[in-house]
């Protein structure tokens, strides 16, 4: 079974000026996050505006981050959907498509509860032959997971290997879980642009799942806490975490998540598809001013 | 320019007790209601489970709808997306079948507002040559439009006909909105089943545009009322609306939608695709008690 | 043990024309209502804009509803709070009134989660020596407790004796609480302002409690159905749900509910405190219309 | 008129392990904060748990706040309520108790618009002479206020004179505000527990109102700021908005919060009132690494 662990980013998708996918730089972002030594890849999660892309680019995405992967780390694409069908139906384009597991949140749904969304992941795990990595997302399926049926789930559909935690307070969370898991294995990824993450680990979490855009950092974090140097690990995170902090701002954070992005020379345009909000003024020049204290207190890579 | 008014029914999409679309059934179901008079239809609304079909059923469906309509009545698509790239290119292919117009609802999107929603409505109404029904559904969009911002839209933006409405109460809201509308002229339909039609009418809506499955009945009390026999239109509507009521409720409202038309002999199975709720035992015996009252009363539809 | 059962009012707070509350009109609701033949009252519910409530009001309230009740039937009071503590204050100063049972919502507050209802009811019930009837009002407390939670509740809050269900679909809710119920004895009361009284019943309630201003039709329903003539039940509730539907509506229905207990000659002036919206030209024009056509098909009560 | 402006701390309540107020623990807070060099107090916020205090702890709170405050700082007192006359009621006990201003969100009510907010802020205005801080804040109102209905409130009602910003993302807010406001005066503070105010202040903010348990820290950013020292005010901000990032999470900040004004020697007792959560082994357990690095780090105040 697969195993999945450290720092796995999410992609965003880059657009030319035109606003179409700017494949390139989706290759660029990928060679770059590779150099950085990540261990996977997710794929149409919310950081990559999957909302706002049509089935054939969302095929299109798989299969460019699955050819330029190679297979080096794995690749967890989204395929969350309002329907049990269309899950399903988007989990098998994936799955030929080269994907090594699928991430899905709850069907967004009037009247949702724990029945149908326990009946929803097992319907979607006879269906396909994937790894399933259970994603908590409040917002974006309009319904919270409490720990006992996060792990009802994992314990019960076959194919659920792993939890994306986006419900605050994650560092919480993680350990409510873990308090009533037992003997059950399964890795905790936190994401919320790695904001929380020391303390995810701290709590018994296994990585991070998430777009932040220097995952250098992130790395650094994981891997020190793992090789049990606690201190270095601090060190990275509590001197960086106002970076991640700036980045995951409700609304905007896409925007300047790019425009850090193409400040590395990672991607040739900032552009987010409407209705999302592009960088304004105002967050641009807070973001020059953050990036250059950064910069002059020595981070390496901005 | 189209002038939508009337009773446009929102089309279900029927599917086999395989799950899979049952077109001739979804003829069957234009056939009966455009003998009952209606004044045209919607494909791919809420009522259609369209959030749980993948775009090349939605194609398929707007392609039989429009064929079976045969230009006998219009045909109003739903092309809501939460990109407006994917708004944009869902319309233009409801356009190249043939459809007499959108309807849209704001983008559901963290942070949304005014200006955005403007935006998006004007840019889609440039890029797609169609009438547009603007959606007013906050459970849809997480947004609710006020009534100046629901006239702004009507006035700025050139493609903008009509408003649906869903965001109860909604004959309050009509009344809001024809109170500041002076002299500009756009048709207001009432949505919620048909639950409060006569009151919408008496606001100064100008029909229905619902997913009730006897539409004969909000065609009377919309004729009756157009034609000034108020007490007609009450008669019918007092009497009938326990069935607008019964049908019309959150989370189970499709099932029973759908199971009062397969007894009305328009379609062969009445499944709802999951994660839809299906019709449980205890609302299927309270349907067969409202049906045999209102048989009973004469309820010659039934 | 207390026995809640058949109709139990939830009482308005009529204002005078300054904003006070007038008392008089109050004990004018509750003699009209135990005239007929209510089985019990609710003071402080959210029909009684107790939102709006100081509380010196809300004792007096139950003072005189308490006074002028004068023991015929049971009188439920709403203590519903937002902390654990402020909750037993104000269910301290119900039964020091002589409050019968208290009615309580989960706590308003971010991240509620199944444990911390469980345990907010628990030290409740330890505290106060009163019966409990849990109300399930997502939208009070932004939380909807599951049917295993509602019925975990009700066997391990020692004082727990009812549900009032306020979560739609209620007919479907009460059917999914009774279905593994086993022998576990509870009563189960619909809210809903008795618009789906009838299925409720049919799916295993036991009565309505809720602020209808007509509760004579209430009345009629639920003794019918309880006496075993169903035909007789069903006539009643589906010749009259038109007005439960009318009055029921979002935002605008206590103005609504004031106004036809004005004209029934129980309260002297039908104004709302605000926030809340007065009754507007457009829907004082379309009750004028309900009334009319209701009188006219002999309904004897307005 | 009153100046509110720096940085204005959001007093949280003190509670013996009884659960009492420790109003000596509250007094305490109020010296150290004022050695500490804040520019005023916000008194019953969310912070101070103010949804759980009865009506009589409310006002012994602001007696107590304003006599230990003795003039030498403005108290800001928090009257929100869901009713227009019991915000009235509160604020007039507020004034009466020597509050120097009053700061009011939109009242929580289903359908609530841009017309009722505005009559609930004019209302208030003419029956209080305080000073209003119109506290934008979703979560607790359901509603969120756009830039331009800020500024109309502050524009049309007499009393209102600040902005307190709680809507991610805030910098972006205040300067949405700030290019409408043209020659309006008024002032605009951050809340968020701080974590965003060097942004705040970037795009036009003029403070801080909130809870963070060491307001040295958000006083060091402010003064730099504003004396021109920029670079010193980033070096205040990124070094420390780890500890705000920390105690700033939902659900269990307030208990964060209350251990490190413990730890301080601020009060006695870190307890918070059910159902609000207390500190749990994990959380005081990342609370102890990220104390121990930032005194590593040199922080004073830890």
């Amino acid at each position: 079974m697969l195993k999945l662990e450290g720092v796995i980013s999410v992609l965003p998708t880059p657009f030319t000026a035109g606003g179409q996918i700017d494949f390139e730089s989706l290759r660029n972002i990928i060679r770059l996050f590779l150099e950085a030594g990540v261990n996977g890849f997710t794929a149409l999660g919310v950081t990559s505006e999957v909302s706002r892309l049509p089935e054939s680019e969302k095929k299109q995405i798989v299969e460019v981050v699955v050819s330029e992967v190679n297979g080096r780390v794995p690749v967890v694409v989204g395929t969350t959907a309002e329907g049990t069908h269309t899950c399903i139906e988007s989990s098998r384009v994936a799955a030929a498509a080269g994907a090594s597991a699928i991430m899905v949140s709850p069907p967004r749904m009037p009247k949702l509860n724990s029945h149908s969304v326990m009946r929803h992941y097992k319907t979607l795990s006879d269906a396909v032959d994937l790894p399933i990595v259970l994603q908590d997302y409040p917002p974006v399926s309009g319904y919270a997971m409490e720990p006992s049926l996060l792990l009802q789930v994992i314990r019960e559909v076959p194919n659920a290997i792993a939890i994306k935690l986006e419900d605050a307070p994650t560092p919480l969370k993680v350990a409510r879980i873990r308090a009533i898991a037992e003997t059950t294995a399964f890795a905790i990824f936190g994401g919320l642009g790695g904001t929380y993450l020391l303390e995810e680990l701290l709590a018994g979490g296994d990585g991070a799942m998430t777009g932040f855009a220097i995952p250098e950092i992130l790395i650094e974090v994981v891997r020190n806490f793992h090789s049990g140097d606690l201190e270095k690990a601090k060190g990275f995170f509590f001197r960086y975490v106002g970076l991640m902090r700036f980045e995951f701002q409700e609304g905007i954070g896409m925007a300047i998540r790019k425009e850090i992005l193409r400040r590395r020379g990672a991607i040739s345009a900032a552009g987010v598809r409407p209705p999302g909000a592009s960088l304004d003024a105002s967050t641009a020049r807070a973001l020059d001013e953050l990036l250059a204290w950064y910069r002059k207190e020595g981070c390496p890579w901005i």
